[in-house]
């Protein structure tokens, strides 16, 4: 089964067009029209051009057409430069002569209203139909820096990556965001291939373009800027690709904040999803986060340039005392790890440094280089040789063109004379420093990203080790289906829930179902004093707040009085409410409260989160999500990463706690979810982790099922 | 009482001195000597010059000294370019001729041992004796920018401030790092005014270097890197006189890390201090802290250029939606507060804008100042004339000549036109874009910072509107004397603990001490059942781990049974330990654990710490600093910025805490450390905190007091 709406075939007629209408051409200054043709002109697009504009004989030399309907049948991409009220029809004008593309600048469309909701509705059903591509609305159009097409109204620097050079290619949804991107890659050095603003999407996203830029073999590596994905399967489907094809995908993705995702709706009508969701799904699939615009750059820098991506354990040769602090302190805000050598564990480096410089990361080489700075090339090659290490720095002190003539040809000297499956970055200490371009030209010719500050070097760094940092690999288990699901649907009540999930391994304490007081009694004996008595009905959601669970029952008599009592306080809850009956159950054991809930998102899939319950479970959010192809070790991994993860580990003289039971617990709740699309969702809350080897119970269960 | 070590006539030696002996001077290429030299030569020093070099005659035309005691009685300062073993030597002999100052360039102090450390001490003695201003050792030297005068020999640039230009001061224990800064902001159109390198401070440090430059009217920031504060009471005492004079301190010093700790105590040899009360305290003399170098250096560039430092709430113009998202992402990452704007409550916003572009911050003008830009200036004077607004960034896509040049006059006729008491900041979102020199300089001209990237202006701004947001005011109340304190010493135990403290205002549940079992029940009695047993000797730290704490005493009998057995627990525990006696007290209500810490530093004076308490306390850090001069409103705010303040203000349908009291308490126990310096800590754990009006009480309290 294929997620793809478009084949590249399609996608070509608007990135590798043989012929363009301009429709709404002009020659007035500013006008979009004049702009879009002027680039196209100015960088000798190769096929056709055909100027629409109903007042004009002739622009720019070119014969001009009255209307779209005068065109030639077939054109491959139409670019609409034309007032919001007359997008539609033309679109459909367009269609209906076979134009395989079309770009659309105007806005107000989804972000507008509902006129323009249901007018963009239009451009996506006359796409469907006619297997016609859409660029936006609300958009800044596309450049193909490869084949030099720039069907953009943005004043373009066509820089076309020479044969061989390793591109980037863009797709966002922002125009102004794609354009900006561009303009930050091109001063260092770096090649885009082509770059497409996708706008409203009513057609074609950011996902469909992926799939293209996957397969384009000019692209070896992929920048997004993403308000929204509008079709998390087919994304993934395209990540995943990207991945086997060896292209790194990086996204900048604001919402992290609830204000930005409500900012994003009201820039290009998408709605907000689940952002932590979004980033448990992909990370899955090795996408690498930004957080800012820098970082953006600044990763796909490295991703460019060097020959292998980071790994985890980052080394660096420094020239100062100082900078290691700040390193230490820098590494321990943003999670990177600085690998940790000395004298003993690093012979190599302990033989090429002299005497009074330990051995240590950073390595604070002291001014030493400027009397020998064979030392550079010696430390630097010695890092990038240690297994160990998954990328290496070269933290620099450059001060003035002297001072970085003695020590950039001993650096660039490195990757001269040998390769390494990891990267080499240089970054400068003193941001501003007079350093000749042709240094810095000369790190990038043979590899080397140069940075102007540590900071960012290990900022992006830090990102590109949390990929190295992931174990990827899909450990799925077989789905679980869920005998007896078929008869429930809606709230399922929690003896339901328990009497369908405890045969497939989730633990619960033992318990017995009852509908009379009688029942109750014969459960309680059988399960054995001291019991829990729990209203049960679908319509009762908060249990505790109706008097409806009474803990510590001891004997016939308490169950009996408190049978009667429990059918009181549910009646004088909320008198609509007709229990069941009730659950009785075994007092549990004290031990250390968790959460653990399951979702089926209708667009993401199953996801199972975990984390510290309690009082503060909210306030400080201390959750992780698993997806259901993580295995038991890498569930675990991500519970001991937990901000509490000590109280699991044993914290002051507290045993540990069996987190290989929590793990065992969530990945089969994934499978359960997975093998189940019905259930929406499932909360178990608490689950009392007890110490290791002693296993976990869930002491409560609520399940949502589609009706 | 005066804390400064010298006058500024003193010090002028060092940093303004008519006469320089270069001891070891040499005109050998690399030499320390040499450059130190080349760059007095160079650079024109107007004083005296004196090489002393016992092998030369004359040096780059200069008559040369064979020895220091050859040289004149009363020379300023005498820069030692010469091996360490010379030095102690030297510098005596130089103190003896009068001369006024001395730089050590040489390592091998302090930071290197014992023997280095002796000599160190005696470097210091020295100059006490003399009243000389010592320089390092281990250090870069000093430039003063405005007087000519590089006592360095690092290669410098001689940039001197224009007459009427505001610069900087800077002070670093790092060489490299204060080299590294002047590098960093001197291509920013920036000047310095005088570096100092106080490498390992044998006799003079940063406190001393900024008591002078707070009175250098060529000052009017002052910079700092700082691993360790040697004399906080001095640094406190000049950052005071700093905030006086409206000099604002920006410093970085890394130890937020455990890492960073050590690595300063073997870079220079100084003794890790506690970071955490370090920024409590210098936060109340108005220190703007920065994270990194990229911060140091930008928060710097803001001081000195605006006319005022950042306020809370930022507005920001910007050109995209995209950007708005991100806006609100970095904010909420780093804390900064962007106003709420919009339609209703900004009517001189809604004024200039077209009815399409909604009121909002930041403001998305979209395109529109492409074809208008007189927009640029009249959103940013209503911004800056906005008294609800701090700070107004420009966020701009810079592109190219032509859109720079569209965009940047009317951004800079904004300050022509017009004074306003708070930064406008121009930030680019595009970083390296081409800008023509001549647009970023016409920004600086008329005191707007130009900043690269709109991260790091955020940045900057959220560091200095941080200081905005404090409240500096010396809400200091008496201190309390403790009557009966001078009766103990070492640990006390906890009913004497108690005794001292609870007439002060403390509030403890209501207790008698009963050092046998008839005098434990008639104090039950007296208080009423049931009762608390707590076990109570100066020896006895851990009670609960000694079978010292007996809850729930119902009855005498309950009283008399727990008096034996708990005198047997703690035998059985530790055999040595003579109990006192009991503490028998009233059974408490349950409440939120908070924990209240009480601490004399030796060096930095009083400070309390309180936060939340539980097993999760050590894990979660959820605890403030409070310096005593903070008021009770003061406390409060700090109580209600802890991570779990959701708690304090009544989570989920409880009722909200008894701040106040807490706060109270706060305050009450920073008067008691203040009034009484003998007591070293106070350790209030657990303090049960009630609902609002029903106040706080401490369960037990801990107290160690100078032997």
């Amino acid at each position: 089964m294929t997620t793809r709406r478009f084949t590249n075939q399609q996608i070509d007629r608007l990135l590798r067009p043989k012929s363009v209408a301009v429709v709404g051409a002009s020659d007035r200054t500013g006008a979009l029209g004049a702009t879009l043709l002027n680039n196209l002109v100015q960088y000798e697009f190769a096929g056709d051009i055909y100027p629409v504009n109903p007042k004009r004989e002739e622009i720019a030399g070119l014969k001009c057409y009255p209307d779209v309907t005068a065109l030639p049948e077939g054109i491959d991409c139409a670019v609409l430069a034309i007032p919001r009220q007359f997008v539609l029809d033309t679109t459909r004008k367009l269609a209906e002569r076979g134009c395989g593309a079309v770009v659309i600048y105007s806005a107000g469309f989804s972000e507008a209203g509902e006129e323009g909701m249901r007018e963009q509705l239009e451009l996506g059903e006359i796409a469907a139909k006619h297997g016609m591509v859409i660029e936006g609305p609300n958009c800044l159009g596309c450049t193909n820096y490869i084949e030099r097409v720039p069907l953009t109204f943005v004043e373009t620097n066509m820089r076309t990556p020479p044969k061989g050079t390793r591109a980037v290619g863009i797709a966002s949804q922002s125009g102004a965001l794609a354009a900006v991107l561009a303009t930050a890659l091109h001063p260092r050095g770096l090649y885009v291939s082509s770059s497409v603003s996708t706008g409203n999407e009513a057609a074609s996203g950011v996902e469909d373009y992926v799939e293209w830029l996957v397969d384009d073999e000019d692209t070896h590596v992929i920048a997004l800027y993403v308000e929204s994905l509008r079709r998390p399967k087919a994304f993934i489907a395209a990540a995943r690709r990207a991945r086997a094809a060896g292209k790194p995908i990086v996204m900048l993705h604001p919402g992290k904040s609830s204000k930005a995702q409500e900012s994003a709706a009201t820039h290009t009508g998408a709605m907000a999803g689940d952002y932590q969701l979004m980033k448990a799904k992909l990370g899955r699939e090795g996408v690498i986060f930004a957080d800012t615009l820098e970082e953006l750059a600044d990763i796909t820098e490295i991703a460019l340039r060097c020959k292998a991506l980071p790994g985890a354990n980052m080394a660096v040769l420094g020239e100062s005392g100082a900078l290691r602090g700040l390193a230490f302190d820098i590494a321990e805000d943003i999670g990177l790890d600085l690998i940790h050598l000395d004298d003993d564990n690093s012979p190599a480096l302990r033989a090429i440094l002299p005497d009074f410089v330990p051995v240590s990361n950073p390595t604070d080489i002291t001014a030493l280089g400027l009397s020998e700075p064979e030392i550079y090339t010696k430390v630097l090659t010695a890092l990038l040789e240690d297994d160990r290490v998954g990328s290496v720095v070269a933290s620099i002190i450059q001060s003035d063109p002297i001072t970085s003539g003695i020590k950039f040809p001993h650096i660039i000297k490195v990757l001269e004379d040998g390769t390494f499956p990891k990267p080499l970055v240089f970054a400068g200490v003193d941001e501003g420093a007079t350093v000749p371009e042709e240094y810095i030209e000369g790190l990038r010719k043979v590899g080397i990203p140069w940075f102007p500050s540590t900071e960012r070097a290990y900022r992006a760094i830090a990102r590109l080790a949390d990929l190295a940092k992931r174990d990827l690999s899909d450990r799925s288990q077989a789905p679980l289906p869920v005998p007896g699901l078929d008869a429930v649907s809606g709230v399922v009540p929690e003896y339901r829930a328990k009497a369908l999930l405890g045969p497939l391994g989730i633990a619960f304490p033992e318990s017995r179902f009852a509908a009379d007081a009688d029942e109750a009694i014969t459960a309680a004996e059988a399960i054995g004093y001291p019991v829990v008595m729990k209203a049960q009905a679908a319509a009762l959601g908060h249990k505790s707040d109706a008097g409806g669970v009474i803990l510590n029952l001891k004997s016939a008599d308490d169950v009996r009085e408190a049978f009667t009592r429990m059918y009181g306080n549910v009646a004088a809850y909320d008198r609509s409410i007709v229990l069941d009956g009730v659950l009785i159950e075994a007092m549990g054991r004290m031990g250390t409260e968790m959460i653990v809930g399951a979702k089926n998102d209708p667009e993401w899939g199953s996801v199972v989160l975990a984390g510290f319950g309690g009082v503060t479970a909210e306030i400080l959010k201390d959750v992780k999500l698993f997806t259901p192809d993580l295995g038991v070790e890498q569930v675990r991994e991500g519970l001991l990463s937990l901000k509490q993860a000590a109280i699991l580990k044993g914290w002051r003289g507290a045993p540990a706690l069996d987190v290989d039971a929590l793990a065992e617990l969530i990945v089969q709740m994934g499978r359960i979810m997975a093998g189940n699309p019905r259930i929406r969702e499932v909360d178990l809350n608490p689950v009392i982790v007890h110490p290791k080897g002693e296993g976990v119970v869930a002491l409560d269960a609520l399940m949502l099922v589609e009706g």
